[in-house]
């Protein structure tokens, strides 16, 4: 996901001068995609921005409504006409409605669907049971379900009046259940429609290939669309009766914001819940100081540590030039196996019960990378430090420390797993901070050994 | 994405057991799902893999075969009847043959094209002139497209018989064309089988809400899919001629292997190109060696750097004990704020326009962090140190590393991006290593000044 640095963005750029200059817009206005209007008004102050939307025609703002973050969506709702505001939320798809819902603070979630007319309230509240990061929270329950019983002629029937009505959000299959309302199998659109008119539906469908429950993890649901290339999944619940299914369009965003999450976590850093261009400093430092200061305390550690080899120190000084090279080589290699892991665990490619082989393979790569690495440190350690044994310290810690900063950064995704942490929360700079205080104990501990 | 730990990773740990132990696992094959034999043979020594793939059913081969690593599907091809290889390769639909072909070594993509039947052959020759990361390379071409002019009952009659001779691979939206073979329109295939029979396929299609061109990168159509929420994007040439469609299943794939690229490349590692618990200690030595030598190289700078204030050192060694701390926080502060950056560029957040404002945002949110931060490390680095010229130096120093570390990691991503350098390639080992050589600078300067 690299650039994306679309056209569009600059023609915003142009929009978002334009308002500010209170120039008149309209004739622009139609040439801009709905979606694109979600980064223009990230960047717009937040008058401008209401205006801009108050002048925008309703079916354009249903469809970038769902995507904006919660304080624009918040404005709006603030800002606008309440009918016009509830008429548009009306239209809404119940899965991207619910997600809308989710998204506001508590207060002004109860405003909405205090305000929403009944049967749209019916329509989102299935939904709004699940936590917003669950299936349940993802899945639409607008899907075509018959009996299984029903002649195909009638189902059919059926089925194209209530698309002309537009009673469905999907339209990759229709499926049957029985009078308990179980799941029994899917089939295909369009085999529905080329299926001989006088069978029954049980004779067309397929068992479902794979289902999920409402209560697992979004990207439990992203991971099998993915790897079963599916359309739709069937959402059951613990008796096998059918209660929505998760689309494949659905799963892309998902997939888009939680991938980027995990980068976010490894990058040492809490989620911003609005867009970096729109969040403030004050939010911006929040999300960060906390794990600074964690890690400082941890460096503070490492410096009293340092301060018993005081005494090292100040007789051979060249001993503190490497301390940088220590540490930080430690924390690369550690970055690197642990994001081996990490990857391999949220794509699917490795499991918990992998961890044995994982340690052999980290142990002999650790093994590789250190005849390479120690011996061109050492040859550089003798060329400034101008001391072997200085020199030899260095490639020899370089060794030990290779070999535990690697399997420390391997296994600790794998003992998060294992206790149920989400191992994408082991960060970048969490092992880079582990590597510093063993790699510093080791170095001066093999100096100890050598020099004294 | 976290635990991709599935049940079905456990089940296949038995059956690799199973294998190893040369029982009889026929009857236990039924209870797996074709995509559950990845992990599988990921996980099987080289023959007993060979001999699980012959086992199986064509139909159950199929399913899997595209989304193996390539050094499986040489081996598969190799080891299996030619005819019986081809048999289940020709069955693929184009979209996934012409990956499963890229994916192989030049000399074996060869000899595949060259024993595939004619008519295969012509139907992903077009995907292949494409490379495979780009938008040509991920559409399908087997789409349902009829001339705009045509009778709508005519253009029901044709889908429905190529449907059943299953000469599509999509079943979203059916295409108009004009003579030329410009893309006119399209109509969702639902709303086709309700249309007033007699009316012209122009009369009811829409003009396309969006376009892309083949040789746009993969990541941009999964871009616009995901915003648009759409379920399949047009693929045009600069004339307007319709040459295929990207389906959002397919973008599936592409985001999940995109973003964790982007992941691997922030840890300072190259891709690995088969899953990690295949990978040979040599190609994981091999990804990790180069990154590591030139960052090590770099801390070598930094040590002849540190070589430079020997004399300051040896003076006042407690100045030595903070160096892990200067390193560490200014390298931890410059990985979040790049992390921001890089996501915000890859999600399309952020643009390359934004600098001003990112470095409007970034200063503010250095100055809020280092008023957190340096207070405290001045206070620890009294109790460690024992003198309040060398708490004093960390503390100032503290302030002006973080400024400018922010500063860089943030500008970085977006500098790369202006000069067409995927942002992504910034990683988290660099960031760290560059805030090592300015912070020691900075630091042992603010010394300097302060107690000499």
């Amino acid at each position: 996901m690299s650039h994306g640095v679309g056209a569009s963005i600059s023609f915003g750029d142009r929009i978002v001068k334009l308002l500010k200059e209170k120039r008149d817009i309209k004739p622009l206005l139609e040439w801009i995609k709905p979606q694109d209007f979600i980064p223009i008004l990230e960047r717009l102050p937040k008058d401008d921005r209401l205006s801009l939307v108050l002048s925008l025609n309703d079916d354009v703002i249903e469809k970038f409504l769902p995507k904006l973050p919660a304080e624009i969506v918040e404005e709006v709702m603030f800002g606008m006409d309440r009918n016009r505001f509830i008429r548009i939320v009306s239209n809404l798809p119940a899965d991207e409605l619910s997600d809308l819902v989710e998204k506001l603070s508590p207060i002004n979630r109860k405003r909405l669907l205090w305000e929403l007319p009944d049967w749209k309230l019916n329509e989102i509240k299935p939904l709004l049971s699940y936590p917003p990061d669950k299936v349940g929270g993802l899945m639409t329950n607008r899907i075509p379900v018959f009996f299984e019983e029903a002649e195909i002629w009638k189902v059919i029937r059926e089925y194209v009046t209530r698309t002309k009505f537009d009673e469905y959000d999907t339209n990759n299959y229709a499926y049957a259940i029985d009078k308990n309302g179980k799941l029994k199998g899917l089939i295909s659109i369009r085999e529905l429609l080329t299926s001989p008119r006088k069978l029954k539906l049980k004779d067309v469908v397929q068992p479902p290939p794979v289902t999920i429950k409402p209560d697992a993890d979004e990207e439990e649901a992203a991971r099998i669309v993915a790897s079963y290339d599916l359309l739709e999944l069937p959402v059951v619940d613990d008796d096998g009766k059918l209660l929505g299914a998760v689309t494949v369009d659905d799963v892309v965003d998902v997939v888009i914001s939680e991938s980027t999450e995990d980068m976010v976590k490894f990058g040492g850093v809490e989620k911003i819940t609005t867009p970096y261009i729109m969040a403030s400093i004050f939010e911006l430092t929040k999300k960060r100081v906390a794990w600074l200061i964690f890690l400082c305390l941890i460096e503070v550690i490492v410096a009293g540590v340092l301060s018993f080899y005081g005494k090292i120190i100040s007789t051979i000084v060249a001993l503190s030039f490497f301390i940088p090279l220590i540490s930080s080589t430690g924390g690369n290699s550690g970055i690197q196996a642990s994001i081996f892991i990490i990857r391999g665990l949220a794509v699917g490619e490795v499991s918990i019960s992998d961890a044995l082989r994982v340690l052999v393979k980290e142990s002999l790569t650790s093994l590789f990378l250190s005849l390479l690495l120690s011996p061109l440190t050492f040859f550089l350690g003798f060329l400034i430090a101008k001391n072997i044994w200085v020199a030899l310290t260095l490639s020899i810690s370089l060794i030990l420390i290779i070999f535990t900063v690697n399997i420390v950064g391997s296994l600790l995704p794998m003992l998060a797993a294992k206790v149920g942490i989400d191992p994408a929360t082991i960060s970048a700079p969490l092992i880079a901070t582990i590597a510093d205080l063993v790699g510093l104990l080791i170095y001066f501990t093999v100096a100890t050994i050598l020099l004294f």
